[in-house]
């Protein structure tokens, strides 16, 4: 499953690289927050998927340890040969002999199950954002069309996020199935009963479940199709709100901080009331005029150039490769 | 924390090396299997210990990056000086650097939630063993008594292992906030609506749950009651059935595996059948008479001499400092 | 709470009978489909909220039985006047008397806490609805907004939905905690060790969280801002797609079912395709044109005649007070 | 699966029935509590069982509602036939006709899903104290035996409580996937995307899984052996300290309360620091001399004189059919 995880990695720093100047609003509490680039937004995906797949790795290293110990966790039926025995046994599974024993301590697999756990809520996440970017009021992405791919019976027209809903249902149902292999821990003695029987379908089906999000969504990002033109479009289809954070900050250097937010606040207000932009609400403020110059204006409301240091972000996520 | 889980490794391995040699029962699917040593069982619980608290340090290590994003996370209101002041933001408060901001994206806190949650895991185990040790029939140990601990104001002689409570509650109570963490994790674009707002009284709760947990086991093992005369008195209860392995081992020399398997298999269903003991039934018969020495059985028959390389388990688990 | 509750209710009911006549289109997996009402949404969420509190009233009856069996579940200590002392005391506290002592069988707790989550997760599910509905580029629905309510410090013109995110956080909160209490069940003997007190906490954090979730929702949905206009501009923004199952409901009357489908689908991918609305293309179909009328076209088209029996739903549903 | 748990009921009824007069000892804490019988044990379980089944069947049967809706809820396709028709088709396949439509609010399945897990948990209640009167050191029950069942290959001896461990994983692993259903809930809108698919293989395997425990359970109990001799010798093993509370009553009668509570808890103390029995300590407290007869301290020590209404709670909870 790595391997899957490490195309979609590669598939997101493309993505990354090939819209690192494709502005698009960012959204907070699912609003619209300033202006991004959706190349930011995926080398945020990258980031996390890449540092979650390490986990994944890591955790499964450290869960390939033998566990070899007899009837109770003495070997005694090997007599005094049991830690010899062991040490081959693992050379030939390639396996890491551990100090002792651990039947009934299940930590390893808890924690396999939580790194798992915790790619499948990666891919929840970028699936989340897909999807609402697949809103047909947005429609700044699609996952990739193919016949019969996303299509309905009774709506020719549909175009469902199909491998979205497949990973959101996955990051749905990991969380509980790592919570049963916690839940599953104290087992009694040298072997317990009821919670090592627990285990047995849920990690598989955790791993399952894990692998079907991982898959489709490879697919996914690999044809994603993105909309610059309507990313920019929604940019600047709210009245410029999104750009009041630039204009504040502009004002600031001849007004300062609370005056610029004062005066930007009440403009917004205004604008949202009165159905103009925010720009035109400044250019008829006075203060505005006295203090700020219409070209101080246009350069604070062109969200390119008010994307701080998003390039640097993206260009630090690729080369960030191991996390 | 990590402080008092240090403290309850030190009282594990001194547990485990003083009881290096206390012959007990090891049970498996709560029942009585072959014989183990007390020193054995707790080398067990020192090394998941250890694991889990190293697993939690690293985890608490990995969450300390620095989330400095701004508004959206492109640092936009410092221009091209991001980067810049998030290091020396990050020098300042002693945290990492990320190579980008990171607000939606919640892995780290989800992988500090299942560390934590792991530990409340191996407490509970340890937690449910020793409350099962403490049942007055089997009494093999109990939690240290004093003044108003564990009492009952209707009856007087009650002694409840009031420590393993907490720690079973905390093993019930954890998995379920550590998938709150999990299931938090799909988070719409640039900051959550919802899924973020659920960790803020989550994450706190399984740290107060699970230092609660590991405040009251160090105490607990610290003072911990052994009893190692009703150890090997419940081992020797049963009718020898805890040989039965031990004595299939022996005969196996002369007789051979199939052989040794089917006489003892036989005997201890005679013994359990008749009320004798196990090692009666083999004396009486004549396969066993004919091939295997009065002294071999008593050999076979003494839980000393069935141990295997429990001693070596226990030295190698307190060697193994470093997981 | 359940107070509140059935203020939320008379308030959903409110805005269902007010948006009977509303157009907006439906959507599934997150696209749109058909046309509906808000009434007809609103009586959707109306219809379960009523379900999942009366669920809750019913649970917190059932749970509303005394325990009362002394030490141990016989009451020994009142000789043989248990169950006469019992009935008095129930009489007293207003509770039932159940058969008999129940202290470590813990389902009637484990019901109402799913009651309970049951009731958070339609919540969550109207709190889904509505920020969706919230998003700057639909913008049908807003909560009431009020002086510092929803602000940001840096952003003057945002409008956070923060009750969806209370009722959201609230929604992943309540699973788990449920799920807790049903870990919590299988407790020993006549009282159990550690599952009786992982339910202290956890129980009144539900109803906590639950109360808070309700109490945020009756005010966001009484004072919930409506745009009708919008909501019809959104359903015609997507070049008519939505209304391609009354094309094809209207064609298959001369052209039949299959033929009618494979006629609006063919039309579609095209209307994709050109940037024209589906009318449009449906009307330079030769076959279109011979079997269907321009009137029949227009009352395809117009989403006013394809609400089905949405209006006789939100009738049923307002009038269906006892679930 | 509702018939096996009828059946299980039975055995349970059966078993309450004959040994509403098996004297044990009630734990609590894990610890030895005071006198109960067997029979009360088993009609504490027969209670519970009896509630949650009858919640099942409630919750099956309010989740058995057409869900009828077309494309999105308004049933366009069918003109102002919809109800009309739903109601037909209601009829047709025998299940209820609810007031509208409801694919996005999964509230009656997240109840099912509770009242399935409400079962699993009580199964596991059971099977935790099974499991745990069959240890060997205690020895008042075990499952049925049979050639093969519960053995070991390398134990002869071995008895394990099979049936008790599937049910124990049952009951860990069912909290999870209830708590699957219930994070699910807040779906999107007409239909939802991604928490309407992680139902579909939750309920199921749900129900797969209770059913699994509710068969083996049934077995296990319809075959259960109970060694009442055992259960006898257990309660007098502890120096009659379950009859601390008994000697506290009879002496409160001549003594008072407060000074009852002194005296027994003084000797309680004694009794277990010297190795002797309560009722030799107490028989040399000068004050117990001069005001309890030997007579009142015989009747005080005998359990079966100190079951307070232990019967009539067995004979309520098998005649309480109907909850």
């Amino acid at each position: 499953m790595c391997g899957v995880l490490v195309q979609l990695e590669d598939a997101l720093a493309a993505l990354a690289e090939r819209h690192v100047e494709t502005v698009m609003v960012a959204r907070t509490w699912l609003q619209q927050a300033t202006p991004t680039t959706f190349g930011r937004k995926a080398a945020g995906w990258l980031a996390a998927l890449r540092r979650t797949r390490a986990g994944l790795e890591r955790a499964l290293r450290e869960a390939s340890v033998l566990q070899f110990g007899g009837a109770s966790g003495t070997l005694a039926s090997l007599g005094d040969r049991g830690v010899e025995v062991g040490e081959a046994l693992a050379r030939e599974l390639g396996l890491t002999l551990p100090a002792l024993p651990w039947h009934a301590e299940r930590d390893r697999f808890a924690a396999l199950a939580a790194a798992c756990g915790n790619v499948a809520g990666i891919l929840g996440k970028i699936a989340r954002d897909v999807s609402l970017l697949a809103q047909n009021e947005i429609a700044e992405a699609a996952e990739p069309s193919a016949p019969g791919r996303g299509g309905s019976s009774t709506m020719p027209q549909k175009r469902n996020p199909v491998a979205c809903a497949i990973a959101l249902a996955a990051a749905v149902r990991a969380p509980a199935l790592v919570a049963t292999m916690f839940a599953a821990m104290p087992q009694e003695h040298e072997r317990g009963l009821g919670g090592w029987h627990a285990e047995w379908e849920t990690l598989p089906e955790l791993v399952r479940v894990l692998s079907g999000s991982a898959h489709v969504m490879a697919q996914a990002i690999a044809g994603l199709e993105v909309d610059a033109a309507r990313m920019r479009a929604n940019l600047d289809a709210t009245q410029g709100f999104a750009m009041a954070e630039s204009f504040k900050t502009a004002l600031a250097v001849s007004l300062g901080l609370w005056r610029a937010h004062d005066i930007v606040e009440a403009a917004s207000r205004r604008a949202a009331g009165e159905g103009r932009t925010l720009r035109e609400v400044l250019d008829g403020d006075p203060d505005v005029r006295a203090h700020v110059s219409p070209e101080a204006l246009d350069r604070a409301g062109d969200p390119r150039n008010y994307l701080g240091v998003a390039t640097q972000f993206v260009q630090r996520s690729i080369a960030d490769r191991a996390p």
